[in-house]
């Protein structure tokens, strides 16, 4: 379970993981979700909504969505799939509890992707395809109390680099 | 559930239904699971192989996280979730009494998404990023012994007449 | 020159093109150069405004850089390049006369993409990343006063076909 | 004009680039180029043939379409457009002094985007989409010979760093 906020490499880090790794994992992340859903939840209040700013701010309709989302990911690794998700934990150590409760009974890898605030501001002006000011409120707010296994930086090191640190925890 | 051959219009007609239906659905199909496939097995005889003619076989490896899959999709419809799957019953009827079994319990729509076997080769060439002879080898195998609730024709209508034939059958 | 409306076709029947033609075309559109654009222009009043029903509004900026691309692009066919262009004629036969002066030298077949309007915003609605209307606002004002070579109707038949009967006038 | 080897990080200094200059300018690669052929010919002799180990081999269809390409580009240039181009020099000096004769009475700053192999080879095990062994192949061979305006590493600095340190000499 990858945690980070948006622009910080979690993605590019799990498609990492998929190469180095021995075995065949699967990935999976939020963004997959929000891409499934109806184009009119994609940016609306009963969805999902990105201010103008970066601010983020999940609908009722989402949470649910999203709830049940997860809990099918829970169920395909209890089917004995091995899978890397990479997630935004908006409500911090909150989210992670939610998480840990719906992952219950599985094997979980806890990692924090984190990346320098501006480090991440960058990458976000560099893709171009996103809202400016996520990378930023997000790079610090998603790990707090959270509770980790395992932290990479992005800034310091990289993708690969990245990976390897994470894989030597996998057995 | 959407099945139909290669080049078909499944996810046109899935991303017209999430269109015009008014409660949120989310399409998933099972091109998601390929792209989330580590490369190495995305083309390898451990996981699916594409061969020159379009033949697709598919690995052990594959099937078991195929199977996987489509346990976790069944948990995220049992949790609440409404959802669109397209796939591509390459075993017939075969593939839809596993699959019967895996959605053990839950209200599903067996749709089927024809296609005249030349039009859907028209398509892939036109795509341009398919194995050419997918579609022709699929067209007509894939519904051989399927029983559906529906029927719809992407040669003679369309994709969003055909959600909307669709759409009717949907409480 | 394919010229047609949003959502009428061209880029499916550009690349049909490219495959049945006996030698090798370069296929580039209008959508390139929107693309290849810095963010901030792809949508504001400098660059190219999309309204919320499906308007279209180049602005000087952009039509400077349009023509300048333009200009490009006839560059290529005289150092010898085959070029499928697809464009929309947003101002019509104007467009047209503009566009016959920048190719001027050049041996040009003139094709008109046709498509009933409510089949083109039906694949509009099923593309689900266009603004939904301008489908219809351009289905018959981009060819209002424009002679063609060549016209063909994606409503009426499938891509490849239009392809084949555009290529029986390449020689 | 960029040149660098692949997954050197050029396409993403473009798109920070056209973030920070205060004029527009058009982003264009010579992958731009790659996708716009005929399938076809994107994966063969008489195109440009993608070898097991990253070897990349143009062959002569290849040749003049990327010549006629260039001349097109350049051609939008002396027509009045702000252009940044990514490219490839396969043949170092000799690709430079081609490009030179290409471009002949245009203002160009030629900017050399190094990145140390190692790296470039992880970023292309991260993109997962590239033929393993381009990026180490073309790392050092690209530059050999040419001569730069200004040099940057994307293994020591982010994107938009180098992106400001090659502004500061556009004027």
């Amino acid at each position: 379970m990858l945690n980070g906020g948006s622009s910080s490499g979690k993605t590019t880090v799990a498609r990492c993981l998929q190469t180095i790794l021995p075995e065949a994992w699967i990935a999976l992340g939020i963004d997959d979700l929000v891409d499934a859903l109806p184009t009119s939840l994609q940016d609306s209040g009963a969805g999902i909504v990105f201010g103008p700013h970066g601010e983020v701010t999940p609908g009722e309709g989402f949470r649910e969505l999203e709830a049940a989302w997860m809990t099918g990911v829970a169920a395909m690794a209890r089917a004995g799939a091995r899978i890397i998700v990479d997630d935004v934990f908006l409500g911090g150590a909150a989210s992670q509890e939610r998480t840990r409760m719906q992952l219950a009974g599985l094997e979980v890898l806890w990692v924090g992707v984190r990346c320098d605030p501006e480090i991440a501001e960058g990458r976000e002006i560099a893709r171009g395809d996103r809202v400016i000011g996520m990378a930023a409120a997000q790079a610090e707010s998603v790990h707090e109390g959270v509770v980790y296994d395992v932290e990479v930086d992005t800034g310091a090191a990289e993708p690969l680099e990245c990976a390897r640190a994470i894989a030597a925890h996998v057995s």
